[in-house]
């Protein structure tokens, strides 16, 4: 967070107390609920709506449901929250009744695709309200005990200057930074740049995994477990996230590229080193053919290009091979010093 | 490790204090030096040679240094561990003098392929000599601070039963079981089954990262950083462990061929939801022409299948695009309702 906002934080925390905001959250799975936590750990009035019926869930909860977006918006929440799926956003922003609302309602989404979901706000959302883009750089699992130092970036995108909408933006944005996150403004373009680079990745890797169906061995090695517990975390997102992430961020197609001409440069050094073995190991077996008739071959000849998985004879179970002594070991050992 | 070697553990722990080993390590690099710091803390004496000059490290270190192979077989180790690269194993084992060493010596190995040591060892040592295969399934990373829990896979591929050979080969087993190892007894071919499941599929997913070149950016999600410090702890163990992780387990290519067909399934169904997407929109478009050619069109309309970095319209900074107002949106919204 730069120093303007770290300031306006100081001078809201007043605010907090005496008029604690009323968030409205629009989509209540599993990260709408894991927020509505934190808002109200500290304080603040959460509604929602959604899709499903949660209204047993919000019961149990200490949240207002409202069976749709209209009864949401009529209850004039000062933050309404997007926190609906990437590939839904756009119905469900199109479909948010703004006549209802207070003309200087923020409007504010959580998606893992920022340049997306700022085009989609500044199309479809009045002038006077509020937009404010943010992406709290973690989850359920990796946010479960605490978010201190987890990143939350955000993008103030449309908030009115010295104003009512303005303070709430900060006492909004408050809420991550009390929680102990790192707080990163950064324009919407950036983040979807960054964030191709890095989280794009880490899904793309754990979905390559997860249709693998690694399972675990006898003899796991810590690589390997904190491999297998990332491609579980990573998936358990679901499927919507991960299309969304390739979807709606242009820069995501790129890294699919860079994945694939890496792996292929992977495979052919693999592929090179096995071409160089089987031509040392021929040229060998040749000369031994012409020059030691005796001398055991390193057994190490393949019969043609297909025989690749039979490179090394000593990888596999011998066939029955000639007697091996002490004397013949040392004969050799001495021919060969 | 099963129940006999447990016996054999208890009955052994007063021969360690009395008769430490003499354990002769080949092949001083980092994994050398790393195990021989454990055989010393359980006071056996450590002897070592190795290709390049470490007389000043064993000097440092309590370990006696060797020259060659010679001078080392000469000084009659209890073990003789081989610690080279899998590269280099074969020529290090025909090099050995057995003839020098004492005929129950164990000859031991920690290559991570255990096929193709197996069936080395098997071929060249000569009988009498007891063969150990070893897999300690961690690293100067993952074993840092302690071996608790971490993964030693051992076969006892020629131990002659009811001797001193079975007793010293205990003996060394016990090393790592005190150290507190998960003792593993397997075959070396169900080993690599496994560890081309595993391990091998750990080292090429960190060589895929590794040469795309990734970078740590302003917002890396936990994940993200999960997966960097993996690429960068497996790929500092060498290309040459990784080359023969590949060229000497057989069950490595299929792995290969997975990893293959899984990302193949991964960008297909991305790809397919891009086709999907692109046909709504253009769908969607023509409909919106046709029927309200008031209402702006979704703006999602690709050129050519060129355009695909172009699919969503919102994912870029958009164009000059029609006056967005409250009422335009609230009679779409009723419009769609």
């Amino acid at each position: 967070m730069d120093k303007s906002c770290l300031e306006t934080s100081v001078s809201t925390s007043t605010i907090k107390q005496e008029y604690p905001l009323k968030i409205g959250i629009v989509g209540l799975g599993a990260f709408g609920q894991f927020l509505a936590k934190a808002f109200q750990k500290q304080g603040h009035n959460v509604l929602g709506t959604s899709r499903s019926d949660y209204s047993e869930y919000c019961k149990d909860n200490g949240i207002d449901f409202f069976r749709d977006l209209n009864g949401l918006c009529e209850a004039q929440p000062d933050v309404l929250l997007v926190c609906s799926s990437i590939l839904s956003t756009e119905d469900v922003v199109r479909g948010i009744p703004f006549h209802k609302l207070r003309p200087d309602t923020i409007i504010a989404d959580v998606l893992s695709v920022k340049q997306f979901a700022k085009n989609l706000l500044l199309d479809v959302v009045p002038s006077g309200f509020g937009i404010l883009c943010t992406h709290p750089m973690f989850g359920k699992f990796s946010g479960k005990n605490s978010w201190e130092g987890l990143r939350f970036v955000f993008d103030k995108v449309r908030i009115s200057g010295n104003s009512a909408q303005q303070r709430k933006c900060e006492q909004f944005l408050n809420i991550f930074q009390d929680e102990g996150c790192q707080m990163v403004e950064m324009s919407c373009e950036e983040h979807d740049q960054y964030a191709a680079e890095s989280q794009f990745i880490t899904h793309t890797v754990a979905r390559i995994l997860s249709n693998m169906n690694l399972e675990s061995t006898p003899i796991d090695t810590k690589g390997y477990e904190t491999l297998m517990q990332l491609t579980i975390n990573t998936v358990s997102h679901g499927s919507d996230l991960y299309d969304g992430l390739f979807l709606y961020n242009v820069n995501a197609i790129k890294q699919i590229e860079k994945i694939e001409k890496a792996f292929d440069t992977v495979k052919q050094n693999l592929f090179g080193k096995l071409r160089d073995t089987l031509r040392r190991q021929i040229e060998e077996s040749d000369s031994i053919k012409t020059t030691r008739e005796t001398v055991p071959s390193t057994q190490f000849l393949p019969l043609s290009e297909r025989a690749f998985k039979d490179l090394s004879s000593f990888s596999a179970v011998p066939e029955q091979t000639s007697q091996t002594s002490f004397q013949r070991e040392t004969e050799v050992h001495h021919a060969t010093l």
